[in-house]
């Protein structure tokens, strides 16, 4: 959570002038996201997210990620929409950094997801998987199986000073994933991040999903996966087998997998799991304890990775019989 | 800016239920002000600020702050409003801290004030002052002349680490303010802590006042000298008589200042200026440089400081003459 830059009030509308949204009546930022600065903006027209892209982003990136919403958005997906100026651009630039301004989805992420929130998060990604087709730009998956040994290089002297064993466990976990990875799964545009803060609900009823920042090209049933680590574990760490029936029964009654994706989705969730793995032991070694942005815990994907190293069918995990 | 407590969806719903606001639509964390956490909500009735009151606000005297903006708004201020339950209570408890819904105003605070703004804030800030009139409910200044030798003697052996000659400089000031301070000069509710980002504006429209939890009883002068520090300083901290002139003559407008009040003046500033030194020197020494809040520089407050130690008459401030 964190506001990087801050935005003074005249550059500001300046900025919103642009979009024919009329007067900026407030703007306050957002203890949300941790990659950009976020402000929610009310204006005459209604309330909008300013975003502004920092560092960690990659500009070249902006354009998939606003078309992204755009397209998915008009296949009926419920996500934010960037508004365009009078120059039908999405991307302008604010504070000296790339900036856009998305229409503002009504919702709360649910704290303590059941069941019930996992079947919703199955079938909206089904639906997402399936809208995303036809949308021309590509993204590689910079935190795909060709990104893991890289990102364990930068720290891999240092990883057993979170736990000792964690370089060992890292590296044979690579060894293993390198051999055995499924590479001719069903392709498409994958969400890459679908935990629990980027689903809003109202009620019962989803009411939308954001932060399309991790989206790219990749295999189809690898964002199944990270859906079962990011929703299927109590808070203890316990897999829950009627989450992960849910969330599986609720992506195949848009989307049936199949026989290759049901196989490899084992193998694909302790891919995710030493994904997250990664870049939370990464971001753990590499930001001070007392940081603007809390730091995650990496053993908490640790013992997920252990969890699915054990698995072998993916009836482990909740999925019906073919 | 920071979020100290995280709220669950299921707590705040439950909560939100009690003041007759329909449903809650989203609650966003905002990187506003310092001492509370404070979230910005969307219900069916519109938006609204929830503040969970953390550790440094002392919770005695929070239905003096809350029943302040029933009592000004009452008399026209443009001020928040606590949302009163169903059992007519504007505190309530959320994730273990009290807490209240307040309305929320539209407006942004101005990150660089004209002339023009400052007019406004010596107008509101008059208005203010009679609005509090008949407001039965007492508080004490905790941080006025009484509490600052107990502040400072808190970080006096530091002191000279932020700046060598620092204790010293601070410890004569002390000396001649506690002689010199007027001591009956009228005397009122203030606000305290009028600064930028506690003053709304919509174009050129003063929109409203905010966050009063540094009100307290003390010298109605004493608070427009608070202003003086806050609002008429350019960024490079030069004393700008036109913005002077202009917050005094809005100021006076509306509550002409009588002649112990025009004579006090210059002492006035240098204990605001003072004031704000020792907290934010107190403050520089026990935050880490790197820690969520942002630490605000006191050395902006020993120049200003050395300033008004130079000035004899209000009239260098910009005052008219009697």
């Amino acid at each position: 959570m964190a506001v990087y830059t801050q935005v003074s009030d005249d550059e500001l509308q300046v900025f919103v002038a642009g979009y024919g949204l009329g007067r900026v009546l407030s703007c306050k930022g957002i203890a949300e996201g941790v990659e950009n600065t976020n402000y929610l903006l009310h204006t005459d027209k209604g309330p909008y997210i300013l975003t502004l892209y920092e560092k960690r982003v990659n500009r070249e990136d902006l354009p998939f990620f606003l078309g992204l919403m755009d397209h998915l958005a008009a296949r009926g997906i419920t996500c934010p929409l960037p508004v365009h100026d009078a120059n039908g651009q999405a991307l302008g630039e604010l504070a000296g950094r790339p900036a856009a301004l998305i229409t503002f989805l009504e919702g709360i992420w649910p704290r303590h997801p059941t069941a019930m929130h996992c079947a919703a998060v199955g079938e909206v990604l089904a639906k997402f998987h399936l809208a995303g087709d036809g949308f021309t730009l590509k993204r590689a998956n910079a935190l795909g199986l060709a990104g893991w040994a890289p990102l364990f290089q930068r720290f891999e002297q240092q990883a057993d000073s979170i736990v000792p064993g964690l370089r060992a466990r890292i590296a044979d976990e690579l060894a293993h994933l390198t051999a055995h990875w499924p590479r001719s799964l069903p392709q498409g545009v994958i969400h890459a991040d679908l935990f629990q803060d980027n689903v809003f609900f109202l009620g019962n009823e989803l009411s939308g999903v954001i932060d399309f920042y991790f989206a790219c090209n990749d295999a189809l049933a690898y964002d199944v996966a990270i859906c079962l680590n990011a929703w299927c574990f109590s808070s203890e760490g316990q897999f829950e087998i009627e989450k992960g029936t849910a969330l599986l029964a609720g992506y195949q009654r848009i989307r049936p997998l199949d026989t290759a994706e049901r196989t490899a989705l084992p193998i694909l969730a302790r891919g995710s799991a030493l994904r997250f793995l990664l870049t939370r032991a990464f971001d753990w070694i590499n930001t001070p304890a007392d940081a603007l942005v809390q730091r995650k815990d990496p053993l908490e994907y640790l013992r997920k990775l252990t969890l699915h190293q054990q698995v072998r069918d993916a009836r482990d995990y909740g999925l019906g019989a073919a």
